[in-house]
C-alpha cells in the first residue's frame, strides 16, 4: 500500500460546507486512473479546517468510492485524544491505513512527538504512515527520531517533505534514512517538484498533491521512474515546471491545485475553506492560460 | 477593559478532560486579587487543544466566577467559520470582549488575515483584541497590517508579542505602532519577561501568563509601572529572572507555568493536554526548589 503513486485529493468546499458530490467525483477520477493508493484528509484535503464529523463523512465517502484502491486517512489533530478519536473513526470507516503528522500549536519537543506516536500506534489495527511536514507542523524530525518511531508497532511508511535537488545528494539522503528504519518501512517523497528526483533516488512512494487532481500525469512520472527510466521521469516532471514555480510563489501547492480544480470545473469556486483563498485577479488569469497550455488530462 | 493587568489562566486538564473545579479556583484567585481583566482561552488556556463544547463551558465558567472583572474570551481557530461560531458562543456566555489570533496550518497571506478580521469584526457586538503571537501562529503582522485591521469596527486592542529589551528602543517601537492605529485602540504587551519594559514604554496593558497564576506578583509590577515607578517595575520583574530563564529553556511560558500550578497544588498533575508535557525529572525538581525560594503568593 505504501508504494507507487499515493494521490492526495482536495476536500472541496461549497458555500462553507463540504462539497460531497465534488469530492466523490475526485475520488472516482483517481480510482479510474488506477493510482496505487488514495490519501484523503492530508494537508491537501484540508483536514485541519474540518470538524470531526466532516472528517468521518469524508473518510466514509473515500472508502466507498475508491473501488479496490486502498485508502489512507489523515488523522492528525492538535491533541492526542482527538487523534485517537479520529483513528477510531477512520478505522470504522474502512481505512486501509492512517497518516499522522505532529500538528502543533505550542512547539513540540522530540519527547512529546515520540509520546504521541507511541500512544497512537498502540491503539491501531491498521498501519500508519508518519507524516513529516515541517512547513505546516513546524516540527523538524531528526533522522534519529524517525528511527525510533518507525520501530514502533504498526508503522509502515514515512512521508518525507522532499529530497535534495541534486540526484546523488538525494540518493545519499534516502540511504542515510534507510539505515535507521526497519526494512518493512517504506520511504515516500512529497513536495511534488522534487518527486521524480525522490523516486529516482529510491523512495518507494510518491505522496502526491498533483496526483490527487491529475492522476494520469503523476502516474506517468511514477511508472517511468519505477521502470528505471529516470531521465524520462525527470523530463516529465520538468514539463510541469510552470506549476512548480507557482507552488513557490503561492506558499505551497494547496492554493495552486485548488485554483486548477476550480478552473477545470471539477469543484465549485471558491473551494477552499476560509480564511484560505485560491489565486485571484491577474495571477489567476495567467495561471488559466498556463494550465490550458499544459493540457493536463 | 484593555488596560492594566489582563491575567491569562490555564485551562487545567484532569484524566484527559477539563478540570472545571480547578479552573473555577484559578478564576476566583484572579478575581480576589483584583486583576483588571481575565483572558480565558488564550494560548495559556490551551484553547487550541479543546473542543468547541469545552470552550463554551470554560467561557461560561469564567464569566460566572469572575465577579465584576471583565472577561476576554479567546475565539481563535483555523477556519473562519469555526471562529464565527466561537464568537457567538463567547458572546452568549457573557464575554466582555474576544481575542483573535490568525491561527494557521497553511501559512497565511496578509490578505487572508485581513479577510479573517474583516469578516469576524462585522459579526461582533463586543470589542476584539488582535492577538499577534508569531511563535504559535507562524504569522508575522506588519505594522501596516495592524494599522488596517485596527481601523475595522469593534477592534479595541492589540496584544503584541513583546518589545525590544532596551527601554528607548521599546518606546520607539510602541510609538511607531501607535502612529498607525486609532487613538481608542490600546497596545498590550505579552511575553512576560519583557512586560515591565513594555509597560514602561507606554503599553496600556499587560496580557500576562504569570498573572494568570500569580496575580499579586504581576499586579505589583503593573501598578509600579502605572504609578511611574519604572525602576521598581523593572526590579520586581528581574526578581523573577529564574522564571524567565525557564521560559527560554522550555519553548515558552506554558510548560513552566503549568508545572508551577501543579507544584503549588492548584491543579492536578498532569494538567496539560497531551501531547504537551510539563517539566519532568531533574528539571522539575530544580524548578520546585526555585519556586520555593521565590515565595510567590
Amino acid at each position: 500500500m505504501f508504494s507507487g503513486l499515493s494521490a492526495f485529493p482536495l476536500t472541496p468546499m461549497k458555500h462553507g460546507i463540504v462539497d460531497e458530490i465534488a469530492f466523490i467525483r475526485l475520488i472516482e477520477r483517481l480510482a479510474d486512473a488506477g493510482v496505487d493508493s488514495i490519501g484523503a484528509l492530508g494537508s491537501t484535503g484540508n483536514y485541519a479546517y474540518l470538524t470531526r464529523q466532516e472528517r468521518t463523512c469524508i473518510a466514509q465517502l473515500a472508502v466507498k468510492h475508491a473501488g479496490d484502491v486502498p485508502v489512507i486517512i489523515g488523522i492528525s489533530a492538535l491533541s492526542t485524544r482527538e487523534v485517537l478519536a479520529l483513528a477510531e473513526d477512520a478505522q470504522a470507516a474502512g481505512a486501509s491505513a492512517v497518516l499522522l503528522a505532529p500538528m502543533s500549536y505550542q512547539k513540540l519537543s522530540e519527547d512529546e512527538v515520540f509520546g504521541l506516536y507511541e500512544t497512537v500506534t498502540r491503539q491501531l489495527s491498521v498501519p500508519l504512515c508518519v507524516y513529516d511536514n515541517p512547513g505546516t507542523t513546524h516540527f523538524e524530525f531528526s533522522d534519529e527520531l524517525h528511527g525510533r518511531i518507525t520501530h514502533l508497532p504498526n508503522v509502515g511508511s514515512i512521508k518525507i517533505p522532499g529530497v535534495p535537488a541534486e540526484p546523488e545528494a538525494a540518493r545519499v539522503r534516502v540511504e542515510r534514512l534507510r539505515t535507521l528504519i526497519p526494512p518493512h518501512v517504506t520511504i515516500g517523497v512529497s513536495g511534488d517538484p522534487l518527486a521524480a528526483t525522490g523516486l529516482n533516488a529510491g523512495c518507494e512512494a510518491w505522496y502526491s498533491v498533483i496526483g490527487g487532481l491529475f492522476p494520469q500525469t503523476a502516474l506517468a512520472i511514477t511508472r517511468a521512474s519505477q521502470a528505471g527510466n529516470t531521465q524520462e521521469a525527470l523530463r516529465l516532471s520538468e514539463s510541469l515546471s510552470p506549476l512548480w514555480a507557482l507552488f513557490s510563489q503561492h506558499g505551497g501547492s494547496l492554493r495552486v491545485v485548488a485554483t486548477a480544480a476550480e478552473l477545470k470545473g471539477l469543484v465549485a469556486s471558491p473551494c477552499l475553506p476560509l480564511p484560505l483563498k485560491a489565486l485571484e485577479g491577474t495571477d489567476r488569469q495567467a495561471f488559466a492560460r498556463q494550465l490550458d497550455e499544459l493540457q493536463l488530462p
